[in-house]
């Protein structure tokens, strides 16, 4: 287990419950009344080191702001921008998304974020993208209705798949754009994989999809 | 008008009235009998000098071919690419493709390929594209129940366009590839805007939709 590996991560996390909840199942149904101020919640799956999810807390103090990140040692890194940016919108999970129906009540999430997403290239490993039907099933279900999905991502197969997977879901693609960075939206926050693969040169994809309130 | 300025291409045209077809709004509803065998009929929208339409006649006996194209200096050439790959499954109307519930029945059509279409640019002509909702409504109307749009293009402002149409519109990606020609598809066909433009080095984008069958 990783815990025994990185004690120091484990102590930290501890350290900092005020950002990492330390019993996230039994919040389910009651996020909204967990944060200083009740107002829109805006999810985060696979947070990584939280350049995005701190930076996007301070630029929308109206939002309060969830990032879900599996990996201990990637979690601390998050911890540490939320601190740095000094901001009181955020709660950072420690756990697998792979449950979101035991963490969250149907209608409970106004936005999710899928930031830069393990693409998961080969065929027999779909079933672990974060665009997967299982996947949209879940986030269906705590989305509130016409709640909206946004997702960034450079890597081609994996933006192409998504897309299809949106829409045989019944998603509608509200946007898509095959060169954020050229669209210059002065609303885009980068995420730590966002500058890495765009001073590579490669084009940043990015789309919005909701499931329509009649579903 | 254009038939004064090249009477050429309007005798050129007249001299091939088993190509071209002489008067396309009386086929209405009878399109399936004017072909020598019956059997689906796929549409192209938009022919140009008709490289892909020709070839794909020649590839696919089982299948007969329209392609609509409103100018006539462009059809002559489309009209002699059929000559030369002497097929007998396609039928060329020199029209304009705005009017396409007068020229189909209801369910008429099995597939409708738009290659290269006119992108439009500007926001104010966004009417005129193929894939602006007036024009979905359409081709919903004379595709059968589940009948296919196979869109390609390397204009990426058009493409995004067109996903995002489709999709509010009510139809259902099934492919979205944002490299055709990295997928190496042994059954593509290449229109003469594809063959330049890939040339170029611009990548060309392809999308298939259908309307499903409920709405
Ligand atoms: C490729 S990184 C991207 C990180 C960050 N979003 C960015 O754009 O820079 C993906 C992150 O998602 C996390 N992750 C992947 N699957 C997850 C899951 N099922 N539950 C929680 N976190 C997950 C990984 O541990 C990793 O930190
Ligand atoms: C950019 S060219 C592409 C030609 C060909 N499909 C290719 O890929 O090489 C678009 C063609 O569509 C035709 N076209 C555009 N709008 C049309 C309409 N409303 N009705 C009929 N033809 C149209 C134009 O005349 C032109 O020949």
């Amino acid at each position: 287990m990783r815990i025994r590996n990185k004690p120091w991560a484990d102590d930290f996390i501890k350290e900092h419950d005020h950002i990492v909840e330390p019993s996230p199942y039994a919040q389910k149904g009651s996020w909204r009344q967990l944060f200083q101020k009740e107002q829109p919640i805006h999810l985060e799956i696979g947070t990584g080191k939280g350049q995005f999810i701190a930076k996007m807390a301070r630029n929308h103090p109206d939002i309060n702001f969830i990032g879900i990140e599996r990996v201990k040692s990637v979690i601390v890194g998050a911890i540490k921008k939320v601190k740095e940016e000094d901001v009181v919108n955020v709660r950072l999970l420690n756990v697998n998304a792979e449950n979101l129906c035991e963490l969250f009540a149907d209608d409970e999430i106004d936005r999710i974020y899928l930031n830069f997403s393990d693409p998961w290239p080969k065929k027999r490993h779909a079933k672990r993208r974060l665009t997967y039907h299982t996947f949209l099933k879940q986030y269906q279900q705590i989305l509130k209705p016409e709640g909206e999905i946004v997702l960034k991502t450079d890597n081609q197969q994996f933006f192409e798949f998504s897309l299809v997977s949106f829409s045989q879901f019944g998603m509608v693609l509200d946007e898509v754009t095959l060169d954020l960075h050229q669209l210059k939206d002065p609303e885009n926050v980068m995420t730590e994989y966002e500058e890495k693969f765009s001073e590579k040169g490669n084009p940043i994809y990015r789309c919005k999809a909701h499931v329509p309130a009649s579903r």
